[in-house]
């Protein structure tokens, strides 16, 4: 299968061994944040603004192989299409099922949700980010676990603009040094904007909530973002039925912090499923942020794009985007549930079919 | 297994067969309408007003096995606990999971669910009961669809106080004679107030559409429910991929007419599964109602609360609630799952012990 095993081989591979053959359910969590429309930090979007609509319109790309949130398909300022482009490909070549969680969106996705309670996040520089916290994780544990007993296993990817930026503030907040290790949409990652943004956030948290290292859920309401909340539950759900793949890049090694902190016996489940240009990118570290506290498998989707006829395309392998959606893992989750026979050109074909589709180019 | 063939046998036992042995996944779709407060219709809640925390104190008692919206669990004007009991008691004994669409309620559950953009139901006299069921349908059948290709069949149940009399509205609507022919939670069984409440309301949406009969959408937007529009919308979506046991007692006659004027073929992959109550009920008919205009097979499972040591269970036998919240499906698929492991006595002895848990009798 055209998969990269980025650390700790034995384990990944057991956990290839084990979704081998197999079908997920793949669940899409859904958040915004004002933090993601600090100018310059995100990609998601084709302005600040507009990072509002990209994850219902990424949601609404997953179920219905179209957007009805916007025209066409969530872009970044330079025009490249969603990554959710990626994920809805690969599901539909393997057959996988999808359902959406809205973590906390401001425009409601028009298709099903499941509703977990929770809200939009502020801008993290207020130091108080989230609401309702601990009510989203234990709502979403409740989802996580009755859909992992429903299904072989779990793939659970994101969708929230300025996520590695909250990444970051709750890697900070939990002792997990990430400085200059979280990944980008952007080709050069904003990495002092990103250290700006937290430090000012973890500032005003420290007067609102006193000593909140080593508290996930404060980590969260302070400095995270909503869908932290919603996949960390959905995680410590589904981890006790089935295994789970947590698909994303940097922006997942948060929600592994927040879940060490809260239920580590969760970990043992679980594994990272990124794409390869998250895991081979030069201006981030995912193995660097991971290994400092835990030993999950990371698995990165060897992607290459390369080779497409569309330039569009092409300009992932110049590092922009890299991931989101859960591109990586429903990449990695459509080879191995067809052992191998959804390889990288055949997805790479589709995703060409519905680009061109989507993007109505001739 | 404990379960009694109403109709069409060879099709019940072939339904029966294809679902032994598997792991089905449970819906409990909930709506509340105004039509529920009418006095005297509906036994689902101690009083007319508290029809609206009926359904989300079902679905919390299906996810988290006691109720968060009411103290203990709801009864019926003479106490007599809701079917969510058996429900609860079923799924948990064969370990089937749970999921709760919301189709449509006035107070929102306080656990996790399924939007599909549903609106509480108006009172059917103003011949204009349900907002946005087009839509509606739409979005469930989207996650039928997902969530029937995640699992290995679908078991899709309801709570909707005063369902039987928007039942008897669109069965009419759908020129299917259903009078004298639905069921009830009280053991007289008011069949005079119900065509009175049904007549005003076809009076007032014949003025307001015009000629809608024939049409099931109008059907449910003049004299139906919220339920009725999510349930068919799941099953239409979901009976392309598995079997789906619609779990309920008259109230899915009026879903399966709507099925059968939208996607008549999605019927052939469908059965009714209700209790002996309903089954045996001399003050109902369903049978007479479906085989108007269907072939669905209506299995029931046999419950049997006569020798139960509390006063509140043996009451079922007089007639009294009957169904509801999927109690009779639920049952079927606890018994199919576990191959009749789980017999009618296993399942009185799990009822009886969440019974006094939950009632707090010593």
């Amino acid at each position: 299968m055209d998969l990269i095993v980025a650390n700790n081989e034995l384990k990944a591979k057991a956990f290839l061994q084990e979704i081998e053959g197999k079908t997920p359910l793949f669940i899409a969590t859904l958040a915004t944040t004002e933090t993601g429309k600090i100018p310059g930090l995100s990609a998601a979007g084709a302005n600040p603004d507009f990072t509002d609509f990209t994850p219902p319109a990424d949601a609404e790309l997953l179920l219905l192989g179209k957007c009805k949130s916007i025209q066409g398909v969530p872009i970044t300022p330079d025009g490249i299409p969603t990554p959710a482009l990626i994920t809805a490909s690969a599901l539909h070549l393997a057959d996988i099922p999808a359902l959406i969680v809205n973590g906390g969106v401001k425009v409601k996705p028009q298709i099903p949700y499941i509703n977990v309670n929770g809200s939009p996040g502020r801008d993290i520089r207020t130091g108080d980010s989230v609401d309702n916290v601990e009510e989203v994780i234990d709502r979403a544990k409740v989802v996580g676990e009755h859909l992992a007993k429903a299904s072989e296993y779990l793939v659970i990817g994101e969708s929230v603009p300025g996520g590695t930026t909250t990444a970051l503030g709750v890697l900070a907040a939990l002792n997990v040094n990430a400085q200059g290790k979280v990944s980008s949409t952007l080709p050069d990652n904003p990495h002092n904007l990103k250290a700006e943004v937290v430090a000012v956030g973890l500032k005003a948290a420290a007067q609102k909530f006193g000593n909140f290292k080593g508290d996930p859920i404060k980590a969260i309401s302070a400095v995270g973002d909503p869908m932290m909340a919603a996949v960390a539950g959905l995680v410590i759900g589904g981890s006790r039925q089935t295994p789970v793949l947590m698909a994303g890049g940097t922006q997942m090694t948060a929600v592994l912090a927040v879940i060490n902190a809260l239920e580590p016996k969760a970990l043992c489940n679980v594994a990272v499923g990124t794409t390869r240009w998250v895991a081979k990118d030069k201006s981030s570290d995912i193995c660097g942020i991971v290994n400092q506290f835990c030993e999950v498998p990371i698995i990165a989707a060897d992607l290459d794009f390369g080779s497409s006829k569309y330039p569009g395309l092409q300009i992932y392998e110049t590092g922009l985007v890299k991931e989101g959606v859960g591109a990586g893992g429903a990449s990695i989750a459509a080879m191995a549930k067809t052992g191998g026979a959804v390889d990288k050109q055949i997805l790479l074909k589709e995703i060409e079919r519905n680009y061109a589709s989507l993007m109505q180019i001739k």
